[in-house]
């Protein structure tokens, strides 16, 4: 064995219904990545240790103690051991936050990082901190807006290296039980799009974001009497559901340059739906933040010599 | 057998989740009632009349052709047979447009009552028509709004005998799926109330309906970070969908009489959410108003002559 491949670490992306583990070089090059159903929701304290070997344990050599570095719900109280939230403004990875899990593997060193808490108006956030720092580790002089599309879309306010302040909307989730689970399930289904009724809806929801509650329900109603068609409906959904999104976070996005980590899909309909407000957002990946987010920890754990 | 035991008709309630049905003396009084939970949603067309005499056969005598008029979902495109929707405006209850039912049963002749559509913005109801006729058979005069809490709950404008426009809101669904299925199901899950959150989330979402989208997260990071208690939590999401409903509902209600037909529990809280509007809404029993608007009809019916 080279002295390079005995110094690999692993990068661990841990959330409530997924776990994504990778092998990684010194320098940050993943060099192989696996991922397994078992997220933290599934999971009691005790079942944490053998999932993870049970994914990645041929990556831990006999003859030294390797490091793991993790973000996500992992952390969570509900998780395998909790790593308390550090409150904003605050930086988005402080090594001293950072909690051992108690392992009794003794190849395994296994670290967690906490997530971000915000005391008024109440909110948190688990994994997204690391692809802030990792944004922050390319762009080390980013000021502007982070918006993370998901089921809990993050919206973070970062300027001079912290998190100053973010939000939290439930659109994806609720997109997802409106489309799979509501009556709006029979006017929705479709795998197309209209661009021009998901502007439309953008549109009306960001100027009178009072006529959501009654614009859903509409869509039903289209559907039966106009012929609203699936893709146009399920766009038009969307639509609602960013528009009220992008009228609440108004405050977050106005004047700021504005960066997009998300799916592609996603992160495109939110780039549309800016452009509609006349602002150009950028996009970024969202895996390749998250590792740089985890290269830069380790790589702080490792100069500051925390006892790993 | 007496001449008043033999002139018995049936009224029913037909919806998609369940099946309603009483035995009503010729004025209007029920003699018995009885349900199913054999809604419209589980069945095929061929299965309502087998459907129907299961409920209630024994209560056709064979000597004569009883009547059975019936309101809701059963008249539905995917009912037992569509009675098509009667454009707003439009008094409740149009008798040219009842439809009857093909039964095989020689003893029952079953009318439909059709529901009421809307063009723009596109809306319909199928079985509130009802409640709104029992309305106005003991009000003729009424002018005013009615508001129907429920799944989806509608707001209609009446006035001069005839239903204006109205809009349904899903805040009831939505209630629904998130309580019991999102993220905030952790949160909220409590028998209790308070009225203070209730208030405190009427109020803001009224003044600030953009802020929703936020405010649905803020309640599980109240619960993580501040201890906010599962009925206090339960009552913030309730206001915070009625409050973007009377947000979008102002049109409707302002400065108009408003009257409540819905269950107890649900009728309260609008209540005391209009009240926060200065408004001080009626309530009416939701069954007495479906039954006034079934023997309304049933007596419409056979006063026109119409054949039964």
């Amino acid at each position: 064995m080279t002295e390079a491949a005995d110094s690999h670490w692993i990068a661990v992306d841990w959330g409530t219904s997924n776990l994504r583990a990778w092998k990684m070089a010194p320098d940050g090059t993943p060099i192989e990545g696996r991922d397994s159903p078992k997220g933290m929701g599934a999971l009691d304290p005790d079942a944490f240790e053998p999932t993870f070997l049970d994914l990645a344990g041929d990556w831990l050599p006999e003859n030294r103690t390797t490091v793991a570095v993790a973000c996500g719900m992992v952390g969570a109280r509900q998780g395998w051991v909790e790593a308390a939230y550090a409150a904003v403004p605050c930086p988005p990875h402080d090594l001293t936050r950072f909690v051992r899990a108690p392992v009794r593997d003794r190849r395994l060193s296994f670290q967690i990082i906490p997530g971000l808490s915000q005391a008024s108006p109440a909110d948190v956030m688990r994994g997204e901190e690391t692809q802030i720092a990792g944004l922050l580790h390319r762009r080390p002089k980013f000021d502007g807006v982070l918006c993370l599309p998901g089921t809990h879309t993050k919206w973070a306010h970062i300027s001079a290296g912290e998190v100053v302040s973010f939000t939290t909307y439930m659109s994806g989730e609720i997109f997802a039980l409106l489309s799979g689970q509501s009556v709006l399930r029979h006017s929705v289904q479709s795998d197309g799009w209209s661009d021009e009724d998901f502007a439309e809806a953008v549109e009306e929801i960001l100027s009178h974001p009072e006529r959501l509650a009654a614009r859903l329900f509409g869509i039903r109603a289209g559907s039966l009497l106009s012929g609203l068609t699936p893709d146009r409906a399920r766009a038009r959904l969307s639509g609602c559901l960013i528009g009220l999104e992008l009228a609440g976070s108004k405050p977050h996005w106005l004047g700021r340059d504005v960066v997009l980590v998300g799916s592609e899909a996603l992160s495109s309909r939110y780039a549309r739906a800016l452009a509609l407000c006349g602002l150009s957002a950028e996009t970024a990946n969202a895996t390749e933040l998250t590792l740089a987010g985890l290269t830069a920890a380790h790589a702080h754990l490792t100069r500051e010599g925390t006892p790993l």
